[in-house]
């Protein structure tokens, strides 16, 4: 008998019907002997609901009492799913975040988890109840309602699990598992039996939006055993786990893209020790993110400066660098926002050489210009042209074998 | 320095301009120099549309579940109200029932308010902000969320009156205050300025449903005056507070009547000992409630037991009876569901003798036959024929002087 925290996400609760579907689900877990803590979300749409609300009565809502608004949101998921599955036959319980106590800090919209007291969880399981529980909220210590952002509802799953020294944190969401890339770029791409901790970090922060950044950073952490799975669809999901030696026979687990990127550069930039602080400085004081930071290596006395930013923030960039430039005696600024980066990912790297070089042979063949590269210990990242995207993933995931069964 | 607890219905608070609109009044009464709790229900709409979410799931939700999901209707409402008077620049902060520990007992969807710990709230008040808290709401001594039932915000706020000794309970409503009797009947019916609790309870359990009847027990226990005011209009209401010496002026206070009345009666049967159980026991069994009950004396051996029930319930009672009939040797059942009670309310009625000569003159002089009579301490109800109901509420309210102002 194993002990089973599933989350649900908005999607997969997003109507009353789903909500009977996954209660359903549920009820077939508990039946197969597994002790179920279940966590929900707001039904689709609801968060939305509610922040609209909020937006008429007031253009800059007090956090706190955005948090009280939001709050209900997973609230009426917990009622609901609770009475689906007694009216199933299958005893169950719901509690909001400040019930099993889930303390947070006091940042309201985006605390952050710093305890939680699952004796109630315990007690309910221990007399053969489901426990339904509200994600994305908690309460500070003095019992003031908080969340924990959008998506904060992994977090709190994984949090459970953490605890309750659960044997597997289940993710239901509207994908059924981590693809080597998305298959609407390359058909063939195959869903993974099983990824790394970092591995699946590197593929999430890179555009495979499947699991919050977050919640994977605090499994790997507290080393829950991480399921993303479909709820509408059956299958075994993807495993997500700490490194072990049966995985080294996969060199490259997947390849994430990222559509959204532009890139600045200034040219002709004097090389000197705190260059890159005075360029960078300015721009992350804008508020704009920035993602790779390259610096070649000068040539005679001045270098050149490349980073890449959200899309959006492009504009906004371009208006900073000039000024900038002109300060450190640079000689040109240029940029370009129709790139993409794409990325291979793979803890099997760090022991295999010559995944580089496939790489770039690779895309040399297709006659793909590498505008930019930065590597990790688990990541090799190219720069190309927009227009390339879809031939570069294509060749790539050939060129890796990664439609073959594997991993 | 005042401190008042006002309490806005569904209504009142039924859209984001309406909540915007409470936010005004609310910041006038503090920047007036008192001391606001603001007690608050869900939107008007709100409470239904949860419960139609919970009956696609089931048809008979889990009580402690229906509980968590109702509650969410007053979160709502007090998160953005908090809002809206922050935004305004008036200091104000939210609570649930949970967050107040407004500790019920656990009767799921019709709990009763065990005690109030008020600390926090005073703690508020004292640093100068409005304090806006859920109606209709409490925690048992588990932490689970029960509510009291509809209408359970009144009781809410008149609870946190009496714990917080305010100088006055406000219910604000769509109606500008407690009136002689319904001036769609009688278009000269005049807003009383005071009432007596005995008045009020004999008034809205006789269908002027201003205030809910738990609630005013509740300020009569408590000696918790009450206000009843509109909350689109100006005005000064009604003050229903514990009768005193300056109200003995008024004899008759006013006029209630129900329409919803239907009349049941046993002829000829046998006067023994235990005989009105026997007939009401069994219509009380099958879940009928039972209005006035009237027997008249004997003639010979045997005597006629009527009694009224709601019109709804007529034909079940009327299934009923003929059995209860024939058990009891009785001659004849008859009944009517064309009948309206009309009742004459005043505390002035115990000092002052006539008011029911009258009253049966003035229905003689019109023509109307009186059916049944049935009298209290602060009340005279009579029934009469349905067709009757404008013309007697009318003569008996210009009879009494009703229109003129006193009180």
């Amino acid at each position: 008998m194993a002990l089973i925290v599933q989350k649900y996400g908005g999607t997969s609760v997003g109507t009353v019907e789903r909500i009977s579907h996954v209660a359903d689900k549920v009820k077939a877990a508990r039946e197969r002997g597994d002790d179920i803590v279940v966590v929900v979300s707001a039904m689709s749409g609801e968060t939305n609901r509610l922040v609209g609300l909020a937006s008429e009565i007031c253009t800059r809502p007090e956090p706190r009492e955005l948090d009280v608004l939001l709050s209900t949101g997973e609230q009426v998921t917990i009622a609901l799913l609770t009475m689906a599955l007694e009216t199933r036959g299958c005893a169950a319980r719901s509690y909001t975040g400040g019930q099993v106590h889930i303390r947070t800090d006091d940042a309201h919209n985006k605390a952050r988890i710093m305890a939680i007291n699952a004796e109630r969880v315990r007690q309910d399981l221990a007399a053969g109840r489901v426990v339904v529980v509200a994600g994305f909220q908690g309460v500070d210590d003095n019992g003031n309602i908080t969340t924990l952002g959008r998506g904060g509802s992994d977090t709190t799953a994984v949090a459970l699990a953490a605890e309750l020294q659960a044997d597997e944190c289940q993710i239901y969401t509207d994908v059924d598992g981590v693809y080597t890339t998305d298959p609407r770029v390359v058909p063939e791409a195959r869903r993974l039996n099983s990824i790394t901790f970092e591995e699946m970090l590197e593929m999430s922060s890179l555009g495979a939006k499947v699991l919050q950044i977050r919640s994977v950073e605090f499994a790997s952490k507290y080393n829950v055993k991480l399921r993303v799975l479909s709820s509408f669809k059956e299958g075994g999901g993807t495993l997500i786990q700490a490194e072990d030696d049966s995985m080294e026979q996969a060199v490259i687990s997947g390849i994430a893209f990222n559509r959204d990127e532009a890139k600045l550069t200034i040219l002709g930039v004097p090389d000197q020790p705190g260059i890159a602080a005075r360029i960078i400085s300015p721009v992350a004081g804008a508020g704009i993110e920035i993602d790779m930071i390259v610096q070649n290596i000068a040539e005679d006395s001045s270098t050149d400066f490349t980073f890449t930013v959200h899309r959006n923030d492009y504009d906004r960039a371009m208006d900073i660098l000039p000024g900038i430039a002109n300060e450190l005696g640079a000689r040109e600024v240029n940029g370009d926002d129709k790139i993409v980066k794409i990325s291979l990912v793979g803890v099997g790297m760090r022991s295999h050489a010559g995944i580089a070089s496939t790489m770039f042979d690779t895309l040399a063949a297709e006659g793909i210009n590498i505008r930019m590269i930065s590597t990790s210990e688990i990541k090799i990242s190219v720069v190309v042209d927009e227009k390339y995207l879809e031939l570069a993933v294509r060749a790539l995931h050939s060129a890796f074998d990664l439609e073959q069964a594997s991993a």
